[in-house]
């Protein structure tokens, strides 16, 4: 891990990072909302129900990176004003990922967290340009990238001034099939003791099975975790991208009344 | 998942195991011993301390599978008979591994518990000789077994007509070198809706770190395992093999505390 | 590599291995047959077809290492005294794979190479047992194993006093699904860096994938490996296990005929 | 594979790209250079070397995606006209790395072929980028891609209108720590398959280990590459990147000579 001097964690206090009125790496957060952003109806009603269930921050896709070129791309400009929107009636910080180094600057008009996919975990000129702006960064883990690779990526961010990174396990490419990642939460414990930046979970991209993302959630906090992020639908079997993987409201709310229970009791625990 | 018939879950019961006075399925175990069997003073010592500690039995290795022939081989039958001494002493049931078809029987005079350890997940004549007798089988899971293929091999031992197949997540090989394999916790939930099984963890071989160990074993219990099984010695430091993940009975008896507390709170969450 | 004493490479003679009328390190050698014996017809069938197009053994699995127990599991000793029928009618070395360590000593009437398949590479008491055997070993690369661990157990053999090592790359678990396994033709190389020992390749194995099969051995010659080992049927459609990469006697005999030229040519190559 | 129309090989005639004199897909082209252009006397000197031994191309990084941030990031600009002067001098068609959508259209001005690196091979708006340019692309395979999401990136600039698409096949992340990573030589042949675009290989990033080079080469070759791409410097151990892996102009002289030798029987062969 040479080389990693502003992300290592030795000597250093833990990072507390301000996103409205919460603290990521002090406060358990939780962040959910849909995988892309459909239209305002759609946005307005899941950010409505995600708060309702007890979300902190409202993610979702304006930007997608998808497999094929001929799958949906994203709203780009029309979805941020769309999240904007869904900010201005529930007052929950907006999270959502950019992809080109050429929107970075403009995109923090509309949004809160921006949020580096793992696809793009070392996407140096992003990340730099990422680095430059005032905005948190939520730093995915990408997919086939080593914990120290990762935290590099992070020194690319914090190297340019911004000091802002909640790195994110979302899970690693592995040979097994039946999930559709394999969920690393010894990174958990590994980043809390290699850095001082927040961590949070994944849960839907790390298992690609919605039976699976409740226990992984409890597996997540009881590891240390300080948040989670999932995919959230009022109606999953429509959605544009990520069904397999995307809650409805009701087990959205019935996932985080558990997770905060036992957050509780780990806060106790010792 | 086809062909898996006995050991798939669909409309059964899910399956207890008598070992002592507990039911592994039902009541949560956890098994604990040194890596290899050293010694007689050593392994009483660490029993005693074990048991102390709240473990449900203890393990220990006469048959080591070593990745060089020059290292520490273990020590067969005297092996087996400082555990039936161990077990004499403490009254802890005993968990050792079986390497080779032709030990299997008569190690079932010193053993509680037969285990199959990672790297002969696949040894089919191993499985069908351990499913000829009466003794519960530790099944864990091969370094780069599938769910679907490490189901296929509990399902050799239940078709010989032993139905007490404990199987145990260890960690899988993947790119990563900070941890010595990846966990899989998702293999928890993912094997409690494929199968009726008991599942349990082995968070020291999963992460390879004395300081991921607590954490993961947290995260096992929140995932849903049923059990665990660590390593324990007097001594780490002086240990015949795996020292890196082996703990104190002092680092134990606080993980132990720590795991069944959350047990407790997790038969309440709902 | 540390503690790879005997077979490691440095200072040492590349080792010759006598089978029939070859010698395994010096002669290109091509072992075919089918994947397993199924009857004595099907076996002398394809024996003397592969004899005819240039194979130099016979390979056929009388034990055969099968996912579901409810897979064919091989003939046993019958297999054996086929294999040894169709010996006696063309003359071919047989080649084929031990799984239990009660077998191998009795094994050896039969066979003139013992094989020790993937998912047995770290048996370490069947490494033992093909050790203290006069007979030479084809030891294939674990599917999750690395080259280190691959050498280890070679010295496990070599330790026991067999001096007659075969290496076989067979393709490494990754998380590729188009191709069955990834071989890993840089294996060959690295071996002959590391160790004196002979290696062969099964572009069978794996590729998992017919239409890859001419490819990757001509690939696996131009690495300089010592020979092959592929699966032949005179009716791949019928056969009982391996359909999707077992050869026809034609396309066989195109590839070898292929290989072996490409190997004069390689000779001349300086 | 579904969704993958124009990259898909299905009853298309195979892609024959010309870059200066030569047409890839149909001559075999050797493309050398240093990892990093580090300055002009380097550049132009390594330029007449490996065009001395036989190279078609010259490759040299001006942008360097690096792990570390404090890793030499290249010349940029600057980098660009020393190759524009090295090709003024040697006549070599230039490729180089694009690492930001800001930087392709001007980096035209300067370079014969524009390089998508592993680490970018799904940077999404890179690839449309790259797309819209008449330039011919040489797209990387990612370190942990599929075949499949390779070429749906090939289908994005393909998309585009850019119908002039070189894959590079250059190892993907495994287990295996010996070699940098596991070259998939099965790769050219499974594209062969599944796609008309013409595939080379990087033996060096394949494998890191100069050793292993000359070998892997040749096993390309056989496997039915277009090309290879080599890493060359007048004194490799000066080199401000890819020391390892880096060939000295004898080396790869040798390795070109004896490359084009095999191509040549390849050819004849049938």
């Amino acid at each position: 891990m040479k080389d990693i001097k502003l992300a290592s964690g030795a000597g250093k206090k833990r990072t507390r990072i301000q996103v409205g009125r919460l603290q990521v790496g002090l406060d358990f957060i939780v962040i959910a909302g849909p995988c892309s952003v459909e239209d305002e109806t759609q946005t307005v009603e899941v950010a409505h129900a995600v708060k309702a269930a007890g979300a902190n921050m409202l993610r979702g896709g304006a930007f997608k990176p998808r497999s094929s070129p001929y799958a949906f791309q994203g709203l780009g400009l029309k979805g941020l004003k769309i999240l904007a929107k869904a900010k201005e009636e529930t007052g929950l910080p907006i999270v959502s990922e950019a992809l080109d180094t050429r929107d970075v600057v403009w995109m923090c008009d509309y949004v809160d967290v921006l949020q580096i996919g793992a696809r793009n975990m070392q996407n140096f000129p992003l990340l730099k340009e990422v680095g430059k702006t005032r905005k948190p960064v939520l730093l995915k883990r990408g997919m086939n990238s080593t914990l120290s690779e990762w935290l590099n990526c992070a020194e690319y961010i914090l190297n340019e001034g911004n000091a802002d990174v909640i790195l994110c396990e979302r899970g690693i490419r592995t040979f097994e099939t039946y999930t559709r990642n394999t969920l690393d939460l010894s990174a958990v414990p590994a980043i809390k003791e290699l850095s001082h930046l927040p961590i949070i979970v994944d849960p839907a991209h790390g298992t690609g099975r919605i039976s699976l993302i409740a226990s992984m959630s409890l597996a997540a906090v009881a590891a240390g975790a300080d948040g989670l992020i999932v995919e959230v639908h009022s109606n999953p079997k429509t959605a544009l991208s990520d069904r397999d993987q995307t809650l409805t409201p009701l087990q959205f709310s019935e996932i985080v009344r558990q997770v905060r229970s036992l957050r509780s009791f780990m806060e106790g625990l010792n």
